[in-house]
């Protein structure tokens, strides 16, 4: 971990309400950081539902491989999470780990190992010592308790500055329904640590396949519109879990995420996410600013996207706005290897609402004192305009920083 | 230009014979570097043939466009090369110096003005003050001398740490051809220059349409087998020009690339090319290790070449190379993002001949000492093997280190 926290951590923490259904427990199984937690239980009350999205990586780790395989039809009982290890290019001894976690996991609970969901962060390719969790499993189910939600971000740590949590609330008929998530880690983190984890947990009595859908829906413009250095780690993992005790309060039952009674569930859902994504933005190793990037005037969404990535990953951008440098320059040809439809002479960019390049050249109003100002900002809004239809997407990352270069250098041991 | 020379640069520089019907010239003009040249003229002989490949960019600049534009059917008398202001972004300012620029050389020469080709690099978004080209174009043309390769590659150097120039030889028929180029910088180069420059003469008598197929054919394991950043410039320009005045030493008039007759050229002709890349990668902003990327055993060589460049543009890669760390769990993590067929466990992993990850997992010989002594080499030789298929290939970058963030950092003014 480092030891300063990120000057773009949010100023306090929100206030995690309980989730009937849900129970937490950390430990330290003693992984690999001393004097920490490094595993989070999270206890599941039975018919509760589970959807998942996971890396796009084709090396997965062995957990991201568990999760996907028992996925479908799944009674979740119990996540297990571990720091300090991914378990990931760890080949038989990987799936082995798993298979003995949620053994024991289903051994202390008395469910099924395939009820147990498992995610893993931190070294690549060592194995993992699946039976430190043995000597804590049983005493985590024993202290469970609703309210450690603050306790279980700080388990999942790696390189993280700080935990990140965030909450929501929402009608769903005529209960009143919680949505509560933590999360870690953006893109892949140093010491060779793996992974962005997001475990989103809710009291809504949700389908488990209208729950892929909201979540499948949901993480486009949330944590897949979240990047801090273009690398894609084995290890994403980004699981939605409905325990449905809200039906008691006279929830109804949601089997189709195209029922209109969804509406306010799904935008506070949404809302989680996007909450957790900036976290993970603000977050990002050695990162000064935050950096949103909106594209508009492209010919589609997905465009404004790619374009928007494109400017969010590029190294020169982003150590450009780390010198506090407003370079459109490098916007343009960020803009221009996106290899999407783009019309020079039509450009407009707007660092902070100023707008410093227009139709293709310099802004004639151009004035370099009042952009060099605004770059000392810690968040920076960079805008860009291509003129050529109404496609228009937003994208979050940070500044590429000597500290980025420092922590991701400095040596695994 | 940065201060102090890359430790990767050549111990030496060649000998650079002069080609019968091309001459040198380069002038201090003051576009933007004090004490320093910063103009290069190339006259051609009558009868010289030209080829061309550029950016990819939406958005190119405005000397990229009339190349492009003029040169199908052209005759080229000269090619004029600015270092300090890359004209890109210039709107219709920039269209104007561009025929401002070729206006002055023509009447100077004698010839028309789409028979001189441009480039420009430096500075984005400034409008170039062609008219200082003025005070200098009639003293280059009278001063234009056939040995000046040297001092050519230094007047178009920009954050570049050392001039790039590199020369061959072979039989073309009964006679000797010769084949010079020179070349500048690497990716985007800060404080925000754009460009890869490379323009190679010679005297073979080739046809404009076999030296477009020998440029294309010989970019892809050169100049497109670099990267420094992942970013592409505005300005991306690599010209050929062939005089034909060894047809008088009795060389084949050639029309065809496919003529067997060039095999030697050929070979040549892609050496220049290759040595003038690697010299690109050995100077890559703030790069201290040459980094060769050999991928085998995957589907296709196209498929190998995405993922070395998936691995060669991870900033993650690139971080732990600086910090001589042989962090081969980021390298999973790069060809896993390529998006490329790929079996985590037929995965194998060497640095510099020594194999540290098989099938799947850490070798069983891993020995961190070993590997650790190595990674402090200069030049690293990662090397993944698949397992899948016969195709392979091998791309050239560098470490990302703090220096990187440094130059590029830098305020542009």
């Amino acid at each position: 971990m480092a030891s300063t926290v990120s000057p773009l951590a949010p100023k306090s923490f929100p206030a995690m309400p309980a989730i009937a259904g849900v129970k937490l427990a950390t430990a330290a199984a003693g992984i690999k950081y001393p004097g920490r937690t490094d595993v989070l239980l999270a206890l599941l009350d039975a018919g509760t539902t589970v959807a998942g999205v996971f890396t796009k990586s084709k090396c997965p780790s062995a957990p991201v491989e568990w999760c996907r395989a028992n996925l479908r039809g799944a009674k979740p009982r119990a996540l297990v999470v571990n720091s300090g290890n991914a378990n990931a290019f760890t080949g038989k001894n990987g799936r082995q780990a798993c298979q003995f976690t949620a053994k024991i996991a289903a051994r202390a609970i008395g469910c099924r190992r395939a009820d147990v969901f498992l995610a893993s962060t931190g070294v690549i390719g060592e194995p993992l010592k699946a039976q430190a969790f043995d000597g804590v499993m049983e005493a985590m189910v024993v202290a469970a308790h609703p309210k450690l939600w603050r306790e279980a971000a700080k388990a999942i740590m790696t390189t993280d500055t700080f935990p990140k949590i965030a909450t929501a609330s929402a009608k769903l008929g005529k209960a009143t329904v919680t949505i509560n998530g933590i999360a870690k880690g953006a893109g892949m983190i140093a010491p060779d640590m793996a992974t962005m984890l997001s475990f989103v947990f809710t009291d809504a009595p949700i389908g488990a396949r209208a729950l892929q859908t909201l979540l499948n829906d949901g993480v486009t413009d949330s944590f897949n519109a979240v990047t801090v250095d273009g690398d894609t780690s084995t290890s994403d993992t980004l699981l939605a879990f409905a325990t449905g005790a809200a039906a008691a309060d006279g929830a109804p039952r949601i089997f189709n995420a195209a029922d209109p009674r969804l509406k306010a569930f799904r935008a506070a859902f949404n809302a989680v996410l996007a909450d957790l994504a900036e976290q993970v933005a603000r977050d990002g190793e050695g990162a000064r600013k935050l950096v949103e990037i909106k594209v508009e005037g492209a010919v589609s969404k997905a465009s404004a996207r790619r374009i928007a990535m494109s400017i969010a990953n590029s190294p020169l951008v982003k150590t450009a706005i780390a010198g506090e440098d407003a370079n459109w320059g490098r916007v343009v040809m960020a803009v221009g290897k996106a290899g999407e439809p783009a019309d020079r002479d039509r450009l407009s960019i707007w660092f902070n609402g100023i707008r410093v390049a227009h139709k293709g050249a310099r802004d004639p109003a151009y004035d370099e004192a009042r952009v060099s100002g605004t770059m000392k900002s810690p968040t920076i809004a960079l805008k860009v305009a291509l003129g050529l239809g109404r496609g228009a997407d937003r994208v979050l990352t940070c500044d590429l920083t000597k500290e980025y270069v420092a922590i991701n250098g400095a040596y695994r041991s």
